[in-house]
């Protein structure tokens, strides 16, 4: 194994910080992860020496920085394993995207009766907007239940497509309990149905090599800052297909051609779903994250949190008043855990930050979830490429100190 | 007078580069500004030791975030002249804070045959919003133009108000002739008849203090990288009033207090229209760089501006083969040109490149206006709080080149 592990940490340079007293073990990837240096150097680089606005302009820097912006498509789309860069609409974030796909694809096309069929594991990105098209025009939004191991069966979201379906709307991985879905049975089930799918893959593009035009989803929404980029960076991939049936959503400059006083000539995809000045910085940085990543390898990086999960998985099992959710084989590293007995989670993040251990508590924006498996809010450890075994052994004796206290 | 701009261009890094061999003349601002390097240093320590998502975590780094993020929106208010901060939506720039007027107000109260009210010198991104309410639902957008000066009469803005008439969404200034526009009594007199008015404040923003609870207008826009932050940085104005009326535009995490299978439950406004993970660092940067220009003083930027934009007015009125598009009283630091005779803006803007001298060249997302000009582009040098009067010196000099070479 050539995981240097090490290398990777002192790349980070936020994890040579101590918090609270102690070495910052960070298990808050789920919710966003850390940057390596090669990343803050290209947007202290950007800034400093190459910024200017992009597409508009002619001079220099202006080229300079539209060269460098435009690049990080094809590298999204080289990382996303999709041939065709155009398919790529830069976005601020996963949110963005698949309110993109809301408005500009399922907004004009889904009428009073029609059909959304999505699981009970999604991330509220992939939930409100839905709920906009029940509020505003009467469509309906079918459930998926996953069972008691937090698996989910294809056969089950199958099932629930029927004929007034009109989109399937799924997480990839779930970003509570960890379970990556099996979601390439449901693609290919709801296209003969002719019913298009959307991927939330905030997650999972973090923890695997993907093959986005092998697993053929309509649409597939990703967020920049989980994946070791900028905050306020992201992508959506689109079939041209699906881009073709899309109107404009953000409305402003550089998403069109021509402007009048009495109609407006749109731009071409991608372009036309790209409404004024860009993130260009984060962008650019989001480029140099997904290169990294490349780089150290996207196998490596999920045989090494796969590594991390078994350990984790292992060690949690032995708390016997601890409660993980979710025990799928497919399992990634992210577990979402209550204690037995009158601590709140809450309380228990409060404890493992005393030791230097962030970790999430609460509903980790999945509230359906949360309903379905009866808790209020859980703590939840979610763990990224720098995390090691050992941080796992923290964890555990911070969690042991939590059982003394509430207990 | 005190403005001491061998300090203010030394805390910029990369108005010290060269470009083609000649030292960086950045006429560009228009288009976006630069960064000082406390912004760019602000954004380095987020992201090297102080990175989390915000909000939701109750760890170390989250909480830390947090407040710094959250901070940011008194800032700005502080800048923008709000006392209420709950006032001030965080947006990726005034392109998506317009999108949220048109789509989060506008739109569900708007039928066939209502109208909007604006100038025909607008940004795209004044524009583009509008003719999604024109093409989907029948709005209908009335054009009040600029005379020859590029003055805007108050009056016939006025005039243009009538039965129909369900919004007023006009620039505080124009990008494209410099002109800023006497918005008050225009707001006055569309208060009085019941009719809310937007301003696009991209532009005004930056160059000049602002006092918008004074103002009154009721939604009001700025982007961040314009005004010396980082790109993908912004806000929007809306008073609490307007706020009560709308609904969420970008549904996701953070805008919803409580996600259900068949209901929501939205956050409180800002939070409502603050879908998802924000621009967490870019916000914090924006902050920085408000209190940059504060700590040098709105009145003396201006002042400083001004005296740049009188001595570039004058020496470019002596090229007597140059046409200088606006020339309003009340006009900033910004020309818009074209040479007499052949030479295309886009050809003049590469021979002032290779002299260093950064223009934009096109149409400046103004179509209707360029249209009224009767031009098809034009040159436009921006000035900012950084620029100089020997900068003015270069820019001739280019021109007069320019002028040898088409002429």
């Amino acid at each position: 194994m050539s995981y240097d592990i090490a290398a990777i940490r002192a790349d980070f340079p936020i994890l040579s910080r101590q918090v609270n007293g102690k070495p910052l073990v960070y298990l808050d990837n789920g919710a966003s992860a850390q940057k390596p240096q090669v990343v803050i150097d290209a947007v202290t680089q950007a800034y400093a020496q190459e910024y200017s606005n992009v597409h508009r302009g002619l001079h220099y820097l202006s080229t300079l920085a539209t060269e460098k912006y435009e690049g990080v498509r094809g590298t999204i789309a080289r990382f996303l394993g999709v041939k065709d860069e155009h398919e790529i609409v830069f976005t601020s974030g996963a949110t963005e995207g698949i309110n993109l796909v809301a408005y500009g694809w399922a907004m004009p096309r889904m009428q009073a009766g029609d059909e959304i069929v999505l699981t009970i594991a999604e991330h509220h990105a992939n939930i409100v907007p839905w709920h906009f098209l029940r509020e505003r025009q009467g469509v309906v939004l079918k459930w998926v239940e996953v069972d008691a191991n937090g698996d989910l069966d294809p056969q089950a979201m199958i099932d629930a497509i029927g004929p007034r379906t009109k989109l399937v709307a799924m997480s990839h991985m779930s970003n509570v309990l960890g379970t990556v879905f099996d979601v390439k049975p449901v693609i290919d089930a709801a296209h003969a149905r002719g019913v298009p799918v959307l991927l939330d893959g905030s997650q999972a593009a973090v923890h695997m090599a993907l093959d986005l035009d092998a697993l053929g989803a309509d649409f597939y929404a990703v967020t920049g800052h989980k994946l070791y980029g900028p905050s306020g960076s992201g992508a959506i991939h689109i079939k041209s297909a699906r881009m073709a049936e899309m109107r404009p959503f953000i409305g402003g400059g550089d998403m069109i051609r021509e402007v009048h006083r009495d109609r407006v000539i749109y731009n071409d995809p991608p372009m036309k779903f790209e409404a004024g000045t860009p993130g260009i910085v984060q962008q650019i940085g989001l480029g140099v994250a997904l290169d990294y990543m490349m780089g150290v390898g996207m196998v490596n990086i999920a045989a090494h949190e796969a590594r991390l999960r078994d350990y984790a998985r292992a060690r949690l099992d032995g708390l016997n008043w601890l409660n993980v959710q979710g025990n799928s084989a497919t399992k990634g590293a992210i577990f979402s855990f209550t204690l037995e007995g009158a601590a709140h989670a809450h309380d228990i993040s409060t404890v493992l930050d005393k030791k230097g251990v962030a970790v999430r508590a609460g509903q980790h924006c999945a509230g359906p979830l949360m309903e379905h498996l009866g808790v209020t809010a859980t703590c939840r450890a979610s763990f990224g490429m720098y995390n090691t075994v050992g941080e796992v052994d923290v964890l555990i004796e911070a969690l042991e100190l939590c059982h003394d206290l509430f207990s």
